[in-house]
């Protein structure tokens, strides 16, 4: 999936906080952060939207690798565990899917596979291609 | 506030970003970013991941006025308009407050008072003391 | 709005558990639903589904008032207070339109005004028209 | 589970609108809902509130199966697929919880086993105790 790979390397916000992409496949996408400094809260713990950025950017691109530009539309996040160091990943996977509407579940694992949020979205496929 | 002002300033995201705190009082904030080429995706529009971040630091410093050590459970946040350029700023007012949760409306608006995204999120209320 | 509650009416749904609505204009409804004894759960407060349908007919109706069909994508609720008893209402106002996709918030509060739920809906509009 | 059947049993908005509990065990609950006139909304669908209400029941069941009583704060429902007749089931299983917050996945399926709502539950664990 060579577009997605491309699609990817354009995204400057991800690349920013330490995001990468480790695979994507038709509906379906995972990636990772290193967690560091930059990513923790005034508690010191990863910010909601640090987290929240690297299930989004699985989101995004399981969402377009059907190649239509498809934008989201609605996200409900629950944060299930707070997390301080290690690396995170986030895996998204197509719930379903028709000619507008696509909806994803991503969830957010540590390195010892303990779930840290769950996060659900919604996008809309534009007709404009990607690929 | 000084608290609140010294909680802020310990939010190593934010920093990162570029969000800065605009104002505080009992249950509000605002928030603002100035958008910058860091801040964009791979179609060239704001990231949902910084357009939550921010909304996400107003609700965080929102929740926190009360001098307790709050954190996020969950937050649904509806995309409503992309936007490219400018300064966006979050409004977090609370909704309601009981011993133990919170719940929090942001609006995300443009310079223009554009509604970008709206987010409401609810927070678990520790009894650890901030202030 | 002559149309608005003919569409009401065939509602059938909202008459088995006793929701009327009580106005409707451009983008904005109020419904309400006298609490009786069916409307009660297992531990004698009204039902989270009982809440919902209340909210969630106010946003069809607001929704509808522009003439398409258009169909709930997805709902995001908070529950905020119990409630066993007296008259509830909900009170759907629009936040966002485009061509195809709306958003509305709507609040479910008691005959004291107090806030028992909020309701934040998005639909998809169909090119279907109603009147 | 003795204490479960008989908790469903006082449940009396799912009795008012033919929702029966199919099987519970620990973190678990499956439901279901025969479709009938009384559930369809204006465009003779299955109204969201009714959808709701049976994913609802469901999740209320599988949160209290600990013996806590447990209340809904929050809920996130997507609608996939309209659906007019037949037989629906609501399945919940337990995603975390913690000694005071406890979440659900819940998915609406038809007798073809095809989904027609993704629910997400988050409950709030009371320290009293229902068996």
């Amino acid at each position: 999936m060579d577009f997605i790979k491309e699609f990817s390397d354009k995204d400057r916000f991800a690349k920013q906080i330490g995001i990468e992409l480790v695979e994507a496949s038709e509906g379906r996408a995972k990636a990772k952060m290193q967690i560091k400094d930059i990513h923790l809260n005034a508690v010191s713990t990863v910010h909601g939207g640090a987290i929240f950025s690297l299930a989004d950017f699985a989101f995004a691109i399981a969402a377009n690798t059907h190649g239509n530009i498809s934008v989201a539309l609605n996200v409900n996040i629950s944060f299930l565990k707070a997390v301080s160091e290690g690396t995170l990943f986030a895996e998204a996977e197509e719930v379903s899917i028709n000619p507008k509407i696509a909806t994803y579940n991503i969830r957010v694992l540590n390195e010892h596979n303990e779930l840290i949020a769950t996060f659900q979205g919604m996008a809309y496929r534009k007709e404009r291609v990607l690929k």
